[in-house]
């Protein structure tokens, strides 16, 4: 397949950090070629190891056995690992927009991107809630007609509502938007994970999911009308499920994706069981797209001290997916 | 130490079954003596084994190493496991009156709670939210005083709220009301754990622990108000810490006890990680007092399919720490 792009994110950010390992380890985990898009003085500030400047996807395959392959991308001034800027957070948008461009061009299968600050992001005239949206506006796709899935060994789940108050979501959930999410997730898991007959299940917003009513009344009026719905689409989804008995390792076994009302519903269990390798993925993109489920960790960036668990993970995932789509003609 | 006596809770429900697998167990599990305050023909409904019929706690410990000793309670009418009645929810009212009884009256150390059905409690004159409040107030102690924990091997969490609709738990944190429940539960670590100078962490209540207040504000108007006047109190509490990063393995090793805002966000890392050995256990009261993480689970009751590793470790959960406190002589 096609090297994959992998956007470094943030230049100070650990990005380019976890990049440069995941190729350092490109054997150890037999991953795919790939090549980053970014500033190489991002990563050429936090290791050691060969870098190679190209400037068409096309060399990276034949540089990605030597050297790490990266596109240049200059927007970034003086960078200093641990300490985001302005123009960092151009060079980080500019990253984005090349990597996306490559793979709505057919330049690439997949796309990865790094991690990158929001705050520094809306500084540059950045418009959109985050990188999934961006993705998705530029592939043409409504964000209702996406989802945010999280992919560890043992676990998927996808979040119906995301970045909001916790105070706002019992009212931002409609039917309709859960229709919406789990029609995404079951053509997200037939196409990316070949689950030709994918089986859900369903958390409760409230606790014992609802209790019959008299601990909330969500899982009546808006959760069970939309899996009757869902169900005489013929789609195959369980619940809704008090939230705390759907995700020990027998409960696991009985379904594909877990379908979680809010961000922390569907995290939690997600980075209790993955915290290392946990994957963000859309689904929904006419591309495949993956990123590794962590932050830019300024804290720690510069300092030898990342994991690159979840990009390996992500990097993975993307190919495993292309190559899925590929074989499916999906 | 003293026999512990053990509730069977709901006669129709799995908690019969369980306490009597858990005694057939007592030799592999080292469980210290207890015995079963019920009616004993919801035990001989459900199993085979010997059942010692006893009139005074003193005489369990000589009967519990050939037969399972049973304070007997004589309310329920016709058994039929997996099918709750008033008369039954009525046995499981009087047994749970008997068990605090005797644990207030020193006729015993510690106490262990099988499950009931609040509707079915309730349908007999039970006025409380569910147990815990009526042990706290048979104790004397206000229920703002006391908390829930969730005991499992590797992870310990208190909710702050617990049995409310989702929607309303932002309205219901308050400064106070969470310094008093972390109060508890330093307390709590001290005399039932043995853990001298507790680390506690607590948990954001929105995405991201509010991501500065864009995601929400109750991380500045409540959680970091109540941390800092607990840190003045010299009480050593991390946070508020996103909750997604909170529970994984090196998380956990930095706090004994997690504080959460909420009952999904106590409960779905707890049982992910530990299904089927959760203690509930209530902190704050001059007893021990500890409770199997499961319901009556009607629909498997009576078909030799409930597993007794809960109640096992809800045994010996209340002996290890009634023992601490005799030791500690708090």
């Amino acid at each position: 397949m096609k090297p994959i792009p992998v956007s470094l994110g943030d230049p100070s950010g650990i990005g380019p950090e976890v990049i440069a390992k995941a190729w350092a380890a490109r054997d150890e985990h037999q991953l795919p070629p790939f090549f980053g898009i970014g500033d190489r003085r991002a990563i050429e500030a936090v290791w050691s190891g060969p870098v190679a400047q190209i400037s068409d996807p096309e060399q990276a395959a034949s540089a990605f056995h030597k050297a790490l392959p990266v596109m240049q991308v200059d927007d970034a001034d003086h960078i200093v690992p641990g300490t985001p800027t302005v123009s960092g957070a151009r060079c980080a948008l500019h990253s984005l927009e090349l990597a996306v461009g490559l793979a709505r061009s057919a330049g690439a299968e997949a796309l990865v991107t790094g991690p990158v600050a929001k705050a520094q992001l809306y500084a540059v005239g950045f418009t959109h809630p985050g990188q999934t949206e961006f993705v998705a506006e530029r592939c043409g796709v409504a964000t209702s007609n996406t989802a945010m899935m999280l992919v560890g060994p043992d676990l998927r789940t996808v979040p119906v509502t995301i970045h909001m108050p916790l105070r706002e979501v019992a009212d931002a959930l409609s039917i309709e938007l859960i229709v919406n999410r789990v029609r995404t997730t079951e053509r997200g898991l037939i196409r990316n994970f070949g689950i030709m007959k994918p089986r859900m299940a369903i958390a409760g917003l409230n606790p014992h999911a609802g209790e019959g009513g008299s601990l909330g009344t969500e899982e009546i009026e808006i959760i069970i009308p939309a899996v009757e719905q869902l169900r005489a689409e013929g789609i195959d989804i369980e619940g809704p499920v008090a939230a705390d008995t759907m995700f020990h390792e027998r409960a696991r076994a009985t379904y594909d994706a877990a379908i979680c009302l809010y961000h922390d519903q569907a995290l939690i269990p997600l980075k209790t069981l993955h915290f290392d390798d946990g994957v963000n993925m859309t689904l929904g993109l006419p591309i495949v797209r993956t990123s590794p489920d962590h932050g830019t960790a300024f804290p720690i960036a510069g300092q030898n001290k990342a994991q690159p668990g979840a990009m390996i993970a992500a990097i993975k995932l993307s190919a495993d997916c292309a190559a899925m789509r590929s074989k499916l003609g999906l």
